[in-house]
């Protein structure tokens, strides 16, 4: 087979699930680029941030889901990095992804939120493994949410990422303003917005009078640059965030080299032996 | 009461679970520097990622585990993100953590492995939440490690944290030396090495003849830099990596600014309608 008459081979995976409205519409956007394997959870996964299953076994099933559409498909039991390993360990095995896209998530994983998505650490893992990836998200956590005008900016992504390529050590973080009234303004290249969850935890008993919390928080934008991901979404761009997965903060290792104490003698140390 | 005579308030954190003989040890070691208060996991939670819990209430128990050495702790059925956020939003409430330690972690956490790490995930949401933290980890899996060689270790780099700060928008993850003949050689800042899993996965049947997967992989490291935290744990360092929690590769987008169609025309995207 030469180079130009093969379809690129495309992974994708979610965090919501193998049965979420997202992952279809991301199956038939894709299917339009390339040749499509789904291996993703068979339940939903959100907040599982970078998870990996290593005390208990995994299971792995064939689906019919995408059957219609021609499309090899998986479930299986673990988290979304757990889904991308399988996948590409034993599911593809020699068969090398062009592109591994992950999502379309059901709610924003810009910012912060970036390190609690399970969408992103299927992505993450992939680049981790050398595979270019994007995590796909909308700003939208209704379960009805509408993709449709995401379509069409995603298919031009993923052309854009098999024709140019990705940065070497990052996945791409993007995320899509909520269908409105408005088209969407465009595309933006950002950075992640400096942001926290403000949080609260509702105390509640149950009906043996033993409390328990559930998490309950806003998120707030620290941020005023309007180079972030939090105000392209504000004025209806989509993000894109290059991610590393890197975390060494070169800064922080030049301000301790300038400050503490990183050759305490025999006797300090001997004190704290006491 | 005075700067000078109140003690720092110490929040302790894990992920192996507060049963875990690493936490006990921290524990012992914190309680020479200030006051300490544990919340930690109820149940092991390794590899957890900086997974949260959002669709589950969460159980909070006091628990009378270090009452013997005077210390407030208490057991959560989360992950150790959620122990963070509750210890701050729920425990200490008005009280302040002047430092956040989460450990010592049964195995290495080293090089990209601090992705899958729950110790560190502690630490990162407390450094989200503004806190000054630091991960420590053990590079010796077995439930009977010896933590001793590393007690004075962990001290001195818990005074330093508390007299000369944290880098901003950092936690350290510090990784230390299994047990030797040798004594350790010192402490080295480092940045995360270039290094992957190779993954393997051994397929099983179980008694109904439904297959499951067991991962197993072995650790590769691809970076031949002697600046990094596997080139000095294994010439008998401590590693100190200030990890941060912007994941935004600045590299990367300026390559991707030079490369990318980021204005399609709309007769492109229409075209992608069909």
């Amino acid at each position: 087979m030469t180079a130009h008459t093969r379809k690129p081979l495309i992974l994708i995976s979610n965090d919501d699930g193998i049965t979420a409205p997202g992952i279809a519409t991301l199956v038939r956007v894709m299917r339009r680029i390339g040749e499509v394997v789904v291996v993703a959870p068979d339940s939903p996964q959100s907040g599982m941030g970078h998870a990996i299953t290593i005390g208990n076994p995994l299971r792995l099933d064939a689906s019919t889901i995408f059957e219609d559409e021609g499309v090899e498909a998986y479930e299986c039991s673990g988290t979304p990095a757990d889904c991308v390993k399988l996948a590409k360990h034993h599911v593809l095995k020699d068969r090398q992804a062009d592109l591994v896209v992950s999502g379309i998530n059901h709610g924003s994983n810009s910012s912060v939120n970036v390190l609690y998505s399970g969408t992103m650490s299927a992505a993450i893992e992939a680049a981790i493994e050398g595979l270019p990836a994007i995590g796909f998200s909308l700003c939208d956590y209704g379960h009805d949410a509408d993709f449709t005008h995401a379509e069409p900016w995603i298919e031009h992504i993923a052309r854009q990422a098999l024709k140019n390529g990705i940065p070497v050590g990052t996945a791409l973080n993007v995320n899509i303003p909520k269908k409105s009234e408005e088209a969407l303004a465009g595309i933006r290249l950002c950075r992640q917005a400096r942001a926290k969850w403000q949080e609260k935890f509702d105390l509640r008993h149950d009906p043996y009078k033993r409390p328990y919390y559930w998490l309950i928080g806003s998120f707030v934008n620290l941020d005023q640059g309007e180079d972030t991901d939090e105000w392209a979404l504000a004025n209806n761009y989509i993000s894109v965030v290059a991610c590393q997965y890197d975390l060494t903060a070169l800064h922080g290792l030049t301000e301790m080299n300038a400050s503490w104490d990183l050759t305490p003698d025999h006797a300090t140390l001997a004190k704290r032996h006491a």
